[in-house]
């Protein structure tokens, strides 16, 4: 009795972004027994994007809930079956990939994972509110809504001051909100964001809420050691404080970076025989619509070869 | 005089198809000043492409030619310059990129290689000779030429038999000559070609050369194993036998793989710093519109942080 109410897959796909929907596009094209297990929402981290305004074949845009849906509706038309789950783990058993959900145990002969990562958060009062309406975690997303206007951007890292000198291209001024007295970005990164003529440094203080209207229109801000208040009049906040891969429970399984993301070789290959990875949990990955998908078809090829290879006794 | 009518950008992009057209969309939009170089068709080998299946984010699928189209649009919308041109050279000059092309100079702070890979001849008696008189490398663009009349395809991958099931709408019959005993195209492919009331294959033979008066009447064919010969009355041969990088103009500034593919790291960065390379041209790439398109985005968002490095002169 044990296991003999698994359901058994060719594939399955962790994850319903634009990484995970185009394997499992290419997955089911090629006759592969497909299933996607999606935590949530169909479209992953694009699905909260209001209008995408950068993935190829889309001039006027697109909102990503719309193109979460359309690449969705090509997979399962290809065969792509999808289930609602949280995933919580993944084992390998006798070569076969047995991945454990909530909703029950599914077996594969290969697994791609593609479950994102988080955006981290502020968790102050109008940040959701504001989500596409002046609030963005996205820079080369999301800058050209900015030209001309005054905006901040939170963080003080790599991500954060290469975003925020990005900014500087669109908006009359930058204003980088810095909780400690220093940025943590690189040496050069910082000789270019001090020489920079419209950017502007708010060191050792906080955001602490978002304001406005139909649209973000100031922020709130505390001084860490003082406690002093001031109001900061923007029309958008960038929140640049960092993703979260979780990827804790493939700690066991797979070699993960130090912050949590997965190393894969060109052919999203992981260090198990059998596990893919594509998109943003990927090491490296440039972490848009377009390029997950990439990753997504590229890991598909080559988890139909490493089946079809398995399927001979390779 | 010598280089004062060289023109400047930030940023070349040399070919036109998915991975050149996004890599333009992004640098465009990160407000670098960018020129396409495009030899001839806009959309590169999917321009060819009667009907793209597999592009995410299109369930009916859309033309090759109306893809390409679309991310040209939404490119030159977002800023990108496009000339048609033959390019020759890349030259490194004081740290900056000359390209070299039949319509004048054009100098860079980084170049995107994205030229593809063409189409590989069969080279027998006859072939140039027939080209456009019932030789032809393209279905889409030639296959009204054979309605009703009998036609052979040689090859047999993905590409080859996509091309075949397509002429099948327009000949009276296909008949694929296949040197192996298996076609190397897709399952699902496959499926379809043996379900065509109007395709017949010879297995194990090759075309040894092409004949006819003023247009093409038959070919030749030859058995590979018993060497026995036979001759096949035809209208049209269409030759679908893989592609070639054709990179050789640049092997004193790279190194390519052995088959003249560009090597790159997940960044799409080349061995030269300031040129990279994605797309079909990239070893390893999956040769689908979405990979590379994803590397084109990839390449471009990497090459806007080379140049803002550039710059402050590091």
């Amino acid at each position: 009795m044990d296991k003999a109410l698994d359901e058994e897959y060719e594939v399955i796909i962790i994850g319903g972004g634009p990484a995970g929907l185009t394997a499992g596009l290419y997955t089911a094209r090629a006759k592969l027994k497909s299933l996607m297990i999606e935590r949530s929402l169909v479209g992953g981290t694009i699905a909260i994007v209001d209008h995408v305004e950068n993935y190829p074949g889309f001039p006027m845009g697109i909102s990503g809930l719309e193109l979460g849906k359309l690449i969705h509706v090509h997979a399962t038309k290809s065969g792509l079956e999808t289930r609602f789950a949280n995933f919580t783990r993944i084992e390998i058993r006798d070569g076969e990939k047995v991945v454990r959900t909530a909703k029950g145990d599914f077996i594969a002969k290969a697994v791609i994972i593609a479950i994102g990562a988080k955006r981290r958060k502020l968790s102050i009062p109008g940040e959701e509110e504001f989500i596409g309406r002046g609030v963005s975690y996205c820079a080369t997303c999301d800058a050209d809504f900015y030209e001309g206007v005054p905006i901040a951007v939170v963080g003080g890292d790599n991500v954060a001051i290469t975003e925020a000198l990005y900014l500087t291209k669109f908006a009359s001024k930058v204003t980088v909100v810095n909780r400690s007295n220093r940025l943590r970005a690189s040496p050069t990164l910082q000789e270019r964001a001090f020489s920079s003529p419209n950017m502007e440094f708010l060191w050792g203080s906080v955001v602490e809420k978002i304001e406005g209207g139909d649209l973000v229109e100031r922020i709130q801000i505390r001084q860490v050691k003082s406690g002093e208040k001031s109001a900061l009049e923007i029309a958008g906040i960038f929140i640049a404080i960092g993703l979260d891969p979780s990827t804790g429970y493939l700690k066991e399984l797979l070699p993960l970076e130090a912050n949590g993301y997965i190393v894969t070789n060109e052919k999203m290959e992981t260090a198990i025989s059998g596990v893919f990875a594509a998109g943003d949990i990927r090491h490296n990955s440039a972490r848009q619509a377009v390029t997950a998908a990439g990753d997504g078809a590229t890991a598909a090829i080559n988890a139909e070869r490493f089946i079809a290879q398995y399927l001979v006794g390779l």
